[in-house]
Parts: structure tokens; sequence; C-alpha cells
């Protein structure tokens, strides 16, 4: 094992990166634009740029470097391709092996979602736990699965692709995915907004979500906390969907914990209570103590994880 | 590696015995009866006098020996110990400890419906397959998870307990589990009776199932084969849970194959389609051609399984 490596977690708008030490400690973090332009040909270039430029500026040693760990929106397979990752504007592409040319050091790549899900089961909310399902509740509902200590990617790298679990079997609208009734139609903040106004929709109860001309899942749960009923019944809805899939997940991995991170998770405990009621009802007798925990990296779960792939 | 080793599979009245060549050739099998006065206390000792007596009759050098693999029904932890395991009268045992103690061989545990998942990912239907999830319709349901060639027990011993996924849940009758709506209550062989049931009380049609006295599984899959509406429409409903219930499981751990063993699915080729009609209604699209096939090793899934353990 050598002293240093890069974690890298690309997003649609901007390039996190991350210098660590191998024990895990983040030395440094900076970002840079993602460019977008020609199929996004620029980005891995302007990765290894900025990681050699920071290898000069701070006069590393490269042999003492394990290499560059990368998340990507995308399914990524077990040989460090992408077949397409539709934010980036990227149809195939061989990261690793490109990356490994461009910057002369060893690399890893793996999906988003997967990658933060090793991050924080490496140093965020369960570190040191071996086995973890993190969910991360953002405009769309992505997930990790870390077994052993490493991501289950999966056969056609839709390991963890828990989003779109079948939740809700006679749902008429359809999931982005061309499914209905996908566990991200209530989950993720859009989710959370539209079973809002549904049930706005189906009962004349007042309501404080009534007030709001363009509502956010924000304000849905904040009117939860704030007690007000509709949106009381907006989340026990939001809970059961989430908690009753996260059962269904338990019992075919039976993690140590599942921890529930991305922007919807801000809301906090509240948010955790409502997941955990019906994750007590409908999981297996062995699971119903698992623990359901906040993430704690936050953006840079990431880059941790990213990072953690090539030690 | 060593030339030989053995596959055990514990069961409620005998116990299989597979002696193995390591490259997965199964050169002998019998069975012994599995003796349960005093809590099973015989058990391992009888298992470690059958091998003992084995390698005896056929002069084998110990050396060669690899060690004994040994699956039981109840759930196993990674130190090889069984909390409970109610059809063999045991409470907790630490198995490799003492079958090592008795045998002087390695050993090592598993439950049995994960190594019989490992049989079939190793030597049968699925035979390559490093990632496989394996479903056993019996009595009850049982599962298996096989990631990257090995058996996913989980954190309490509950990984691949898919029986207990919730299905339903809106279910009155309670699961042997306790909760309810388990998919285990409709896809196991007293879930299809059970189904079967339910649909003739719920209408007049007519239909061949209402002539048995004690109405079985096989008789509903006879019936559906042969044309049968009632059964038709049983087999749609036990299909539908068991179909999405693999496409939720499918996307979190993405198999190569999806098999589908125990006495149930002797049914073949028709109990798969219904199966399949509704799994790629809502399987994830990566998912969508992810192979559903019949089990291929019969009885012999465990001793194979158990026996790939120790290699």
């Amino acid at each position: 094992m050598g002293k240093y490596c890069f974690g890298i977690d690309v997003g649609g708008t901007s390039i996190k990166c991350g210098l660590f030490q191998t024990d895990g400690i983040l030395m440094e973090k900076w970002e840079i634009p993602t460019r977008k332009e020609n199929n996004g040909e620029a980005i891995l270039p302007d990765i290894a740029k900025t990681i050699l430029d920071k290898i000069e500026e701070r006069k590393l040693d490269k042999a003492e470097i394990d290499g560059v760990g990368i998340g990507v929106p995308g399914p990524v397979n077990d040989k460090g391709e992408v077949l397409c990752a539709v934010n980036l504007f990227w149809g195939f592409k061989a990261v690793t092996k490109e990356l490994t040319e461009l910057t002369g050091l060893p690399s890893m790549a793996g999906n988003d979602a997967n990658v933060a899900a090793l991050g924080e089961a490496w140093k965020g909310a369960a570190a040191g736990a071996k086995n973890v399902i993190m969910v991360t509740l953002g405009t769309g509902v992505g997930g990790g699965i870390i077994l052993d200590g490493r991501i289950i990617s999966g056969s056609h790298g839709a390991g963890g692709e828990i989003g779109h679990a079948a939740v809700q079997h006679d749902e008429t609208e359809k999931c982005n995915c061309g499914n209905r009734g996908c566990l991200e139609q209530y989950a993720s903040a859009t989710g959370i907004v539209r079973v809002a106004k549904r049930a706005m929709e189906a009962s004349d109860e007042e309501s404080v979500l009534r007030g709001f001309s363009r509502l956010s899942a924000k304000n849905v749960l904040d009117a939860y906390k704030e007690g007000d009923k509709l949106a009381a019944k907006v989340m026990d809805e939001v809970g059961e969907k989430l908690g009753s899939a996260l059962a269904v997940f338990a019992c075919v991995v039976d993690p140590e914990a599942i921890v529930i991170g991305g922007g919807v998770s801000r809301a906090g405990q509240p948010l955790i209570d409502c997941i955990e009621t019906h994750y007590k009802k409908y999981a297996f007798s062995a699971c119903k103590e698992t623990p359901i925990i906040l993430a704690k990296l936050g953006n840079d779960a990431g880059i941790y994880g990213s990072a953690r792939m090539v030690i």
C-alpha cells in the first residue's frame, strides 16, 4: 500500500477531486468544471491534468500513489467501462483504460451512487461496517450495496439500482426508466412532491402545503415537522414505500446498517423515524433491529468512496 | 488444493453425504438417518463417523482431503455457528469447531438453501455464473444469493431469506415467521394451495381443482398445464408475486441468472413461463433479459454446494 491516492466524483456540472492519505485522511479537496461539449471528450483529460498538476504542486512521488478512483453517473462494468452516461453526454467509454494512459497511475471506476455507499461504509455513517445498503434520496433514488467491504456492481452494472424496485403495481404514471411504480416515483424529491400533489387533489383537507405555488420536497418535510396533518399523511406514504422496500432488500443481503443520504436526508431524524416505523413492520425477524442511519459525508461521500476503491 | 472433499447436507429426516473430487466430480453419495433425540446431539458425531469410515474404506490420505462442507437448516454465522435449527432440535451449536475436532479435517458450514444455491452456481443450472439468485420452492420458500462465487450469508445469517420478503401489505393471515404478506405465503407449495383455495371461495367458476379433497400444489400445477381456467388464474397470481419479487431482488444484486428449484419446480417450463412474464414486466431495463432457469441438481444441490465451500 502506498501513501496517497486520489478520489474523483464526476457530476453533471462539476468534478469533485480529493487527495487522500491511504489511511483515509482527506488532505485536500477541490473542484473543476465538467466540460460536456463534444460528447464530454475533455472530461477525462481535464481530470488527468488536475491530478498531474497536484502531484507536481505537492512534489509527490508517483511510486507512493496507489492510484485514482473515479465515480461516474452511469452503469460501470467490472472492466471499468461505461456504456452510457447521459448526464456527461458520454456513450461507451473505457474510463479506467483512458485514465491510466493519461495519468500513468492505476485506476478504478464505479457508479457514483455505489461509490458514495462505499465512502459512507469506509469513513462515514457506517464506518467499519462490512455490509451496508445505502439509499441516496435526491432528484432520483440511487443506491449502493456494499458487501464484505466491496461494491456490488452486478452483472449488467445494475447492482444497487434500488430506485427502480417495483413497489406499487397499479401505478398509472410512468417512471423515467419506462416502468411504472418504481420506488423513485414516491421517495425521491420529485416523488415526494408528486405524492403530496395527489394527496391534495384527493381531499379538501386544510394544509400549509396548499399555499405553495411551486411545492418542493423541503416544503413537505418542513410542514411535516411542524405538525401539518396532510404532510404527515404524505410522509407516512413515503415512509411506507421506502421502509417496506428496505425490508425486502434487507432479506436479500442482510446488511449491518442502512444509510440514508442525498438532499432529502437533510430533513434529518424525523425522516428516519417515518422510514423506520414501516421498516420494522415488514422486516424479517432477524433484520428488524438493523439500524437505519443518516449519511455523514454529504457531498464528499463520492470522493471518499472513489479513493477507497484503489487502496 | 487437495484431491478430495466431502459435502454434507443435513435434513430433518436424513443426512445426505457426498465424496467429491475437488474438480467437482461426485465420486460417491450415500445417506444416513438424522438422529434428533437429546437435542440432536448425535448428528455431528454420526457425520464424523461416516466420513472417517469412508476415508478408511477408500484408503484415502487425509492430507489430500480439503475438508468437509456442511449445510444445515438454520441461520449460520461466519464463524460456522448455528444459533438455532428447529428441525434438528438444535439450539446454539459451534458446528465447524465441533466437526473439525471430531474429524481432524477443516470444515465450513452454511445455511442449506444458501449451500444449494452455491451448488447450482458451481455445477448445476447456472454452472460458471459468478452471480446467482436461487429460489427454492418447497414447503416454504428458501433462497440463496451467490455473488462473486461466494454465499452472501448476511450480518445476521439472514442473507437470501427471500421467502420472507413482504410482497402483499394487506394480507390478513400470518406467515410462520410472524409477519403478514411474505412471498412464502403465495409461492411455496402450501402457499399455492392457499391461493387456490381462496380463488375457489371467491367464485363459482368450474374447475377440476374442486374435485380434490386434499388439494396439493402438484394438483394446481397439473390443472394449470391441462388448461384449467381457475388454475391459470391461481398460477398467474403466484407468478405475479414471485416474478415481481424477483425483479426487486434483481435490482439489488443484478445476477447473471435466476435459478428456480425445490419440489414445486418439478412443474417445469410452464412454471418458469408464468414467473418470467411478470418478471419482465417489473424488472429494471438492464435486468429484463436475465435468464430464469430450472435447477438441475435436484436433491444433490446441497452436497455439491457444501463441497464447494471447502475447496
